[in-house]
């Protein structure tokens, strides 16, 4: 890709826009790291080739610095507005398959999102991540390989989720922890516990972004979903979401983050149907899914 | 331009990162309104051919949210540090360039700045603008007229400049008014006041775009300059500085701000020669300076 992608009616014009985008590029010359410089002159030629296409008008510019500005300033500790901002134009999940290329049968990643924190709670292998979240409560078992076929022991599997009422516990303003936790893959690289059948919830959209996606006639709704994190030494990080089977939302997800590989069936449990560890859940109804997870080695 | 811009040795992979791009874009379909249809969907194109192409590391996605957090953070009423990014990317003056094409000999545009405020004070022809500011006083005249060489009367010429110490007074966060006025041209179009001379001043640089631009190698100075808008009906609005020639930062100006048909000769005066409206200088030395304006029609 080169400087003189766009071109106006009149050369002229032409040759002022383009010389003005070599001089930006030269002034990283001097930049000694190399991939920072690589990084910035990228940054200029896609963003020059930008306002040279759609001919961005001054009135534009000045919405796009008060939509930004508007963006920094709901930001803070409990809120990323930056991050949603970036999940719902497609360049998280764009990130996220840039650096996860597709190996073997490996597990396929999607984004992370806001909500994860570290340092919650470990719970035993069986053990309920709810926390007393609301919810149709939800046992998920599964196991943790490598793309050899070979059980991963002692996996770090985090599992984060929104509740009943599409809130996860740092949206509340208080300081609950619920709907995570973390856990270990037992000998044979299996897994299981007690959580929350997913259910659909909007993005934060009280905020610029929110407005956006209201302005461009877009829904804020993500699909159903349950967040992992999983870890092993000499494997690649896993982030990624379990989605629900039948969820209408899946086509529409305002982040982008779902794959067919990780739709999976939550198979709805009768009041009374025996749970797998023997848990007493008093006749409600409850739900049970697999996930087996494959680790793409670490190189 | 396409979506298929940037290729991978893998095709699979491209057709995941273009199935994603496709995706975006479509969810973009229902926006009512055509131009924003199109500015959000070329954004989302430009943005993942950027991704694509530099093969985005997730912490280098971290690092640009935290970039843009504190750009945020740092941006109040009194700065606007996504401006100075802006500026400092060349994207101000590339819009500036889209939006002020050029139209037969009339006066080039440059960037306006962060530090232009409404409702500064009105000063007769040949007042002074500089309210006590510190700097050489400096007599600037000139002309404003139409492409056709008619003059023009009462045309609005703002004018706002940084002090001898670097500082435009809304910088020093007291509520004084100094180095910018308002005037208007007379009945030849001609115009004249006292200013100061210009001198070179760095972009706040304490901020992360300061941040930025040093680990990058580059300087955060601006060449010296005097900031000029002129308004007159039926004339397209001028927003533009006059640049000192000699400095030696003219060919390194931060937010690539100079064009060579905006370099003027600040002629410096020995201490005791008689100023043009006979103001008392009292032996010290003075500059004066020619700046003929031409503003194109406004269509």
């Amino acid at each position: 890709m080169t400087t003189t992608d766009v071109h106006t009616a009149d050369s002229a014009q032409d040759a002022i826009e383009e010389r003005l985008i070599r001089n930006v590029i030269q002034s990283f010359d001097n930049c000694e790291n190399p991939r920072l410089k690589y990084l910035m002159q990228a940054l200029v030629r896609h963003t020059h080739a930008f306002i040279r296409e759609v001919r961005l008008t001054e009135s534009e510019w000045n919405t796009a610095i008060s939509f930004l500005t508007q963006v920094g300033h709901i930001t803070d500790d409990r809120r990323q507005e930056f991050i949603l901002l970036s999940d719902v134009l497609g360049a998280s999940m764009q990130t996220i398959n840039v650096n996860n290329e597709a190996y073997g049968d490996a597990t396929e990643a999607t984004v992370f999102g806001p909500f994860f924190v570290d340092d919650a709670p470990r719970i035993d292998n069986g053990g309920d991540i709810a926390g007393g979240a609301p919810g149709q409560p939800c046992w998920v078992e599964g196991t943790v390989r490598d793309t050899d076929g070979a059980p991963i022991p002692n996996a770090r599997i985090e599992v984060w989720e929104a509740d009943e009422d599409g809130f996860y516990d740092v949206q509340y303003g208080d300081d609950r922890v619920t709907g995570r936790a973390h856990l270990f893959s037992d000998a044979e690289g299996g897994f299981r516990f007690w959580g929350l059948t997913p259910t659909p919830y909007p993005i934060p959209h009280d905020g610029p972004v929110g407005r956006m996606l209201e302005a461009t006639g877009r829904s804020p709704m993500r699909a159903s979903h349950l967040h992992f994190m999983v870890s092993a030494p000499g494997q690649r990080t896993l982030v990624t979401h379990i989605f629900v089977r039948g969820d209408e939302l899946l086509a529409s997800d305002t982040v982008f983050g779902v794959k067919e590989s990780l739709v999976k069936d939550f198979v709805a449990q009768e009041p009374g149907t025996p749970a797998p560890d023997g848990r007493e859940l008093n006749g409600a109804s409850w739900a049970r899914a697999r996930f087996d997870i494959v680790l793409a080695p670490d190189h």
